[in-house]
């Protein structure tokens, strides 16, 4: 390789989003939680785990919210921690993470990730990583992770793959947003889309220069504020990388990305990933606590520490924490937060 | 009155009964709750009130089980506590109490009252009370009381009227087994049948001579044993009061209860009475904690301490209490026995 310099990761762990509730809350959202059961590592210590022998322990990063900062410095000792002032969704976090990269070495590849996917291949995913980085290393391209569809899914936006450059390696003809049902149903079968979720690899010079032609008010904010993180975000564009930048570049490639990648969007693709990892019972899915299934079927449960007792039941979740219980039909699982912006205003302690 | 021995109270508390489980537990059974809202008094203490300015608190006894003894014997105090040394149906209870009221005054009149029974109608059901105590004090009759059906209930016992008295009072002509609901519909139209509450009324001289008619074992056992009861319980018979005496009698009256009667023996029982409580809220009741519901209905919450948010569900029972949760289909609250017997087997803790 022409660029020897060691790859840099950047995990983006500021989400907190409310569909897992009241799994997940505020202060200790999806990222921070371990899907496999009690006391196993946590989304982000695994997304971290997935880089062993690829990228350095000196050349971790993880971008997060003040609230969550000192959790998880905590829980991922010897990573550096970077706690944004505000939530300005991906563009400026990325614009920091990039700085304080190129600051050391222009010509490192960073590796962009989000903090709370699961992986169900381990060995593929690593393999189109190490792909990935080689290619951004020696190429001027913006590098994306596209994922291979198994389904016609609306919950995603979509790449829609253009010129063929290797088996696997495509130039991305379009960001795509999320389709309806139709266009879903017709990207799945047309093998020509891949779902894009939220993966990048660059050399630090290479983002820095595609936000300089897209998004030169970041390198003004940056550089008035002498690199001030706290007087820079409130001057930066609340984007997404993918808008702000992505959308716009020409020189975009993207990797098929085969690996049983799942984003745990939802208890459904939680009880879909519990099933696969063997907690599959005659009354549905436990991936907490202890389930006693009488006449039921369907259900999803999370109860550390309890035992719940289904009686003549269907296609539920039940799920607790502490002192907060969430009985929900399945098929109304996108709905929870408006579940939780009524606990927000009655016990925000709970949400 | 020519009788004017003062009345003495006997409350049946020995029951064990799941169909509050988790709210009612084998140590804390449904008689040792409350079911108007945490830190209310439970319906024991509520049935000892009820009688009040009627029987002297010295003349009021609970019999009860050993287990439950030491329970009752703090949450009720001043009472009497007689604790069985095993559990042997009714009959044996009423005639271990007969046996301990006649020793002090064989004219005195007894009432036997269930411990768990909810009386909408305070006055009501006092009034028939002294009206029935009275005619048991200076009449050689059985006397019992009869709940004035509002629907036809499968789930009772009944007591067929036989000739008139006076108003509300009548001879009974037969004890009526759980009809089917046909019967139930031809009893309920008829006007002629009364629920059997398992409510009696009698001068303990007047009982016991029914005893060594009807179960002549009764007293050689009590005899023989010279009155303790570790050594005459194994020998007497376990038989119900009314298939043992009642049934068999035949001066037995009884007088048309109306006062608001529930025996409290569902969940969907607990519903109606937490709505006549003014506890209906769109989702449904709420009997403890807290509920919160989006697009559901119909359902019953009981969850001390906690916030149960529901979401898209319907006649659900969501009862929870420490460690043990249960979520069951409202139509199938009979079969909570089902339950009951696999947590027995998983967490005898839990039962």
């Amino acid at each position: 390789l022409a660029n020897t310099s060691p790859l840099h990761l950047v995990i983006m762990a500021g989400g907190s989003g409310t569909r897992f509730w009241p799994k997940s809350t505020s202060r200790r959202p999806k990222q921070l939680l371990s899907f496999e059961g009690e006391g196993k590592p946590t989304l982000l210590q695994r997304t971290l785990e997935r880089f062993d022998g690829i990228v350095p322990a000196a050349n971790r990063m993880i971008v997060t919210t003040e609230l969550l900062g000192g959790t998880i410095s905590r829980e991922c000792p010897g990573v550096e921690v970077l706690s944004e002032p505000q939530a300005r969704n991906t563009a400026p976090c990325v614009y920091w993470a990039a700085r304080a990269i190129a600051a050391r070495d222009p010509k490192a590849v960073m590796l962009v990730m989000p903090a709370d996917h699961h992986m169900g291949r381990l060995e593929d995913f690593r393999a189109t990583v190490r792909r990935a980085a080689e290619w951004a290393a020696s190429h001027d391209d913006l590098v994306t992770l596209g994922v291979k569809p198994d389904r016609a899914e609306t919950g995603y936006g979509y790449l829609k793959l253009g010129e063929g450059i290797a088996a696997g390696l495509n130039r991305v003809g379009a960001f795509v947003e999320k389709p309806n049902a139709a266009k879903a149903e017709e990207f799945f079968r047309s093998g020509q889309y891949l779902w894009n979720g939220g993966m990048f690899l660059w050399r630090a010079e290479m983002i820095l220069g595609a936000f300089d032609e897209f998004m030169p008010e970041m390198k003004r904010a940056w550089d008035e504020s002498r690199g001030d993180v706290t007087t820079a975000y409130p001057k930066m564009t609340a984007t997404s990388i993918d808008y702000g930048v992505m959308e716009k570049a020409r020189n975009v490639v993207t990797f098929t990305l085969d690996c049983g990648w799942d984003d745990l969007g939802s208890w459904t693709s939680l009880e879909t990933l519990a099933q696969s990892l063997g907690a599959a019972r005659e009354g549905g899915v436990v991936t907490a606590g202890q389930m006693l299934s009488v006449q039921s079927r369907g259900n999803v449960v999370d109860a550390p520490g309890k035992l719940v007792a289904l009686l003549g039941v269907e296609d539920l979740i039940v799920a607790m924490n502490g002192d907060a219980v969430l009985v929900a039909n399945k098929g109304k699982a996108q709905d929870i937060r408006l579940v939780v912006e009524q606990v927000k205003k009655l016990r925000p302690d709970l949400a």
